[in-house]
């Protein structure tokens, strides 16, 4: 890094230049101005705005005011856009050019970066899944018998999927207290988290044509984290026979940031091995795929204290096996489609991802004021890291 | 009904003046230019170029290539286009012009309507339910201790809803044959159909807002049929704990009209006793709203044969109560959201909406090359009868 230069960064910083993830932003000057920004170090970059400057043929694409265009245009065009922008930010011919369109990130508000198509939740920890099982089902397995089979999975709500930031309101609803037989209504007693990670679908499948596991860095476009707020209390009193609905779709919270697929390359291990033989279209023991874990760190914060530090590696099923699941009936991906891995947790009682686990299911659970974040890195390139963007959000009292 | 009015129908016709639909239709000419049609009889009106005609102010909206942006244009909007082409179809002033509109249903091909934004799919027939239960639970009670205190839902896949005529692939996928440890891949040996009735959402409403059962005209544009095409072997295989996912997410074929709410006043009635005391927002027994059930009489053909008349207004939960359940949490509605009530089945044998109910769950369920239509009417205004557009589908062969 050259001394003076107003690009040059730590080398331990997060969003160094082989992250680039993309958000949307807007300007204090300009609020209805919705535009295409990539993070770099503690800027971000007018994407649009450098692409003409620069006469990129892809200007068009990041003038737009959402990802979805970008995110349609495929795999070729990721990579050459990538290209491109680290080339902008790195390359001392540009420097002039590019630090006009870079602006403070505390002097911009960052919105939901892409529309989001159909949102399906996994359920791919066995821990947790297990925990769980323990909790809500004590007489029975903790595990379901086809729980090591297939990914399970489930549509939620994609209307409420919700950046960073935005406030969370403690939904109410109906539930059972223990003991009651009739079911009473109000606020909800055991409102909590789930820290996740989210996996957005750029280039859309054919129907009734299942997509193969191998093919996952030709759809899935990028990774965000995701926090998929959860009412204990309204979800046990409902789930049962259809699964979750009122407990968790009042609001699922994304970063502001997509982190493409393609800056996680050094991110990639095996998933943990496998105890159940696997059907053929899940199977990944065999040496030709890459690796479909990602060694992702997560890191839980309660008001600012650590709670604790899921570790995305411990997986048992990988987003690839989720994506070619989710296919193999021959439903359609579209530009948009967000999938997510399900609660993260790992081993140990300090690598729990929802205060389900974390107490046992006693709590305490969230109270009015408090403010749940996660973030999270991964290795990158000679010993640099990754940084996944943060998702934060509030709870606000029941209106 | 004048001599010679090429605008005249027969009295009983089941899309008459007081019915007038909304779909989608392209002709051979254009067969890129997606337009908005109102069916009037066995025609389609090109509404679009019809309200430019008129000099309508709605000309815009009715110029969209789906429904959309009338749905959220609101209930005032809604009122004005319905009684401008009820006057544009009927007034002898009118006709001259008009009839320059209407083309031929035989000669137009149909498209979906409207751009589904969530997707959720209900359980609400307490005839439905208990069989189901008995066939998929044997050993437990037919109905989980919440079915009559929540209408129970679930989110469905969006991407995958096709307007009738849409062939259906036979879904692959994992199912465990009866008696066998593991579980086997292939083409669903079980697929079945969901006769059921669809809810179309047009004005959004606020997060953190519920909405009222009495709001429910303020937000509920429309109604279709809908067929929730399972596959009851996936089903079985990987609902349990989160619910059906790709037993039901390789398609669901709704109409391709859209019946106004308003089209449906002479068919509301009031639903079943209720035998359990409702939470307040769910209530509907108070004598100061309007009845939230809807007299449909459907009926479901396998290869031209009558298979069944399942009555809607046997449904236990109506749509108003599904609306303000759904949102109770807070979660909030988007133009698009559609809502479907479950499979509509009333008491007797041949009343019930599936395959799963009429066979007792030993099938034959649906072969290759069967094609399943739902119809429906409703009582109309002075003895008249609005018919529902029939939703078709027949199923190819696994890929």
């Amino acid at each position: 890094m050259t001394e003076g230069n107003p690009l040059a960064l730590p080398e331990d910083h997060l969003f160094g230049p082989d992250n680039l993830p993309y958000g949307v932003f807007t300007t204090e000057e300009e609020p209805d101005l919705r535009r295409i920004g990539v993070r770099y170090g503690d800027s971000v970059l007018d994407a649009g705005a450098a692409a003409e400057a620069f006469g990129s043929p892809h200007a068009e694409l990041l003038r737009a005011a959402l990802l979805n265009p970008l995110m349609a245009a495929g795999r070729d065009v990721w990579r050459a856009v990538r290209a491109e922008l680290r080339g902008w930010l790195t390359e001392d011919a540009h420097r002039e050019t590019v630090v006009q369109y870079l602006h403070p990130l505390t002097d911009v508000t960052m919105h939901l970066p892409f529309e989001v198509a159909d949102y399906v939740d996994f359920y791919a920890s066995e821990h947790h899944a297990t925990n769980v099982g323990r909790i809500f089902r004590p007489d029975g397995d903790a595990l379901t018998p086809n729980w090591k089979h297939l990914p399970i999975g489930y549509h939620g709500r994609a209307g409420t999927v919700v950046v960073s930031g935005t406030p969370v309101v403690r939904p109410q609803g109906q539930r059972r207290p223990k003991g009651e037989e009739q079911p009473s209504f109000g606020p909800s007693a055991r409102l909590d988290i789930e820290a996740e990670v989210g996996f957005v679908v750029g280039s859309p499948s054919t129907p009734a044509r299942p997509v193969a596991q191998a093919d996952f860095r030709e759809h899935v476009f990028g990774v965000c984290l995701l926090n998929d707020w959860s009412a204990r209390d309204i979800q046990a009193w409902e789930y049962v026979p259809l699964g979750p609905f009122l407990g968790k779709s009042f609001a699922t919270s994304v970063s502001a940031w997509v982190t493409p697929v393609d800056a996680l390359d050094e991110a990639r291990v095996a998933a943990p091995e496998r105890t159940h033989a696997l059907l053929p279209y899940l199977d990944d023991t065999g040496g030709s795929q890459e690796p479909g874990g990602f060694d992702l760190r997560i890191s839980v914060a309660l008001n600012g204290e650590k709670l604790s530090e899921p570790p995305f590696s411990a997986m048992y099923w990988t987003a690839a096996q989720q994506l070619a699941h989710m296919t193999v009936n021959g439903a359609s991906l579209r530009t948009g489609d967000l999938f997510a891995s399900g609660t993260v947790s790992g081993p140990e009682p300090d690598q729990l991802g929802c205060l389900l686990e974390l107490t046992v299911g006693k709590g305490p659970f969230l109270q009015d004021g408090d403010e749940v974040t996660l973030t999270a890195w991964a290795p990158g390139p000679d010993g640099s890291r990754i940084g996944l963007g943060e998702v934060s959000g509030k709870v606000h009292p029941a209106s």
